[in-house]
């Protein structure tokens, strides 16, 4: 996952702990489910998947929520959570590439499922122009600028090739976009005020890899 | 990014460093493209976006590679991180689901680039059974099993939606996969032994909306 340009986070929060509060979320919506109010740092490890010790530490920065013996207030913590991922508040999102990639991210349940609406789609083949998907309108690529200012949208995705990803990053960027999540495999170079954050779909194999080679060894 | 079942990695490299690897390894085929063979950890900061001290941190686990004054030798580098990644072999890949999600996989540049094969594809829908997508072969579901073992697929990609993640992982690991990189937005069920990462694509979007939310409240 490489990120660049990402300003020093409040209070120092570690950067992998923030990465597993969206974890936590899904986890609670579990709890929602079940009708349970209330749950142990053990409960909500075990369905996150992550040690207990972990989600202690986890919590604690994020103030006293929990009371010794009792737990912690399901609606409170999330609460508490989505304001700190400012998920409190709709974001408008644009997205550049309507082929494969981009059209899976128009119908990736899991967006919906966390409050998240693609505005607006952009796509280079002038035979997907002016055509909907998933009820989202696609517009050319050089309407990106114009677009991203009149729909205010602050979040651009770019399902784009390599190739074009820098041009229509800057096309964005123009527009006023704040923040990039980048699925194409290269670096974007954006002004400092931008935060742009990579989806390295490889490096998640390497990563897998790595502790498949781990178990191997110590197999053997 | 959930992860599950993991075991623990060897001489207790932090998960965060095991992360930033890959960026490495993409940086270091920049220095190979532009004929360098050695590299200081501040030219490595600049290429890969991680912080010098972070870059130096992360490399002391991996051993001695570099000469005060000197650096570090770009090719040196990149084997033993590839080998450290379990990347010195080629690892066999199945993937489930073979709509947009998958064909997008089939299709990224990113993972020919990393050295990974896709063997196999699978999908529900009988109409894409036999069919060869970007050269690969799609099968039924029900095949799952029978081609994995056949074919000795280590790692399973699940692009299928949500309501089928579990089924088809139980057919993966049935067929003798030990790795599974799970797209469903939904937490699988597996043997201890098999080691699941998931990607979760709305957690990347609300680790953007977080630094988002940071910059603004301090620009006010």
């Amino acid at each position: 996952m490489p990120k660049k340009n990402v300003p020093s986070p409040r209070k120092n929060i570690p950067d992998p702990t923030i990465a597993r509060l969206p974890r936590y979320l899904r986890s609670f919506a579990e709890f929602v489910h079940n009708h349970q109010a209330v749950l142990s740092s053990k409960e909500l490890a075990a369905i996150s998947g992550i040690n207990p010790a972990q989600v202690r530490k986890d919590l604690a920065y994020f103030g006293q929520f929990g009371q010794r013996g009792i737990g912690y207030d399901v609606k409170t913590l999330d609460g508490k959570m989505r304001e700190i991922l400012g998920l409190h508040k709709a974001w408008r999102i644009g997205l550049v590439g309507a082929g494969n990639l981009g059209t899976a991210l128009l119908q990736y349940g899991g967006f919906a499922k966390a409050g998240f609406k693609i505005e607006a789609a952009f796509d280079v083949d002038p035979s997907k122009v002016g055509w909907e998907l998933e009820g989202v309108r696609i517009w050319g690529t050089p309407a990106i600028r114009q677009v991203v200012r009149e729909k205010k949208i602050e979040i651009g995705i770019t399902a784009a090739p390599a190739s074009q990803a820098q041009r229509v990053a800057e096309d964005l960027v123009d527009g006023g976009i704040r923040a990039i999540l980048n699925f194409a495999p290269c670096a974007l170079s954006v002004p400092k005020s931008v935060i742009v954050r990579g989806v390295d779909l490889a490096s998640e194999l390497e990563h897998l890899t790595y502790f498949l080679e781990i178990s191997s060894k110590s197999e053997k």
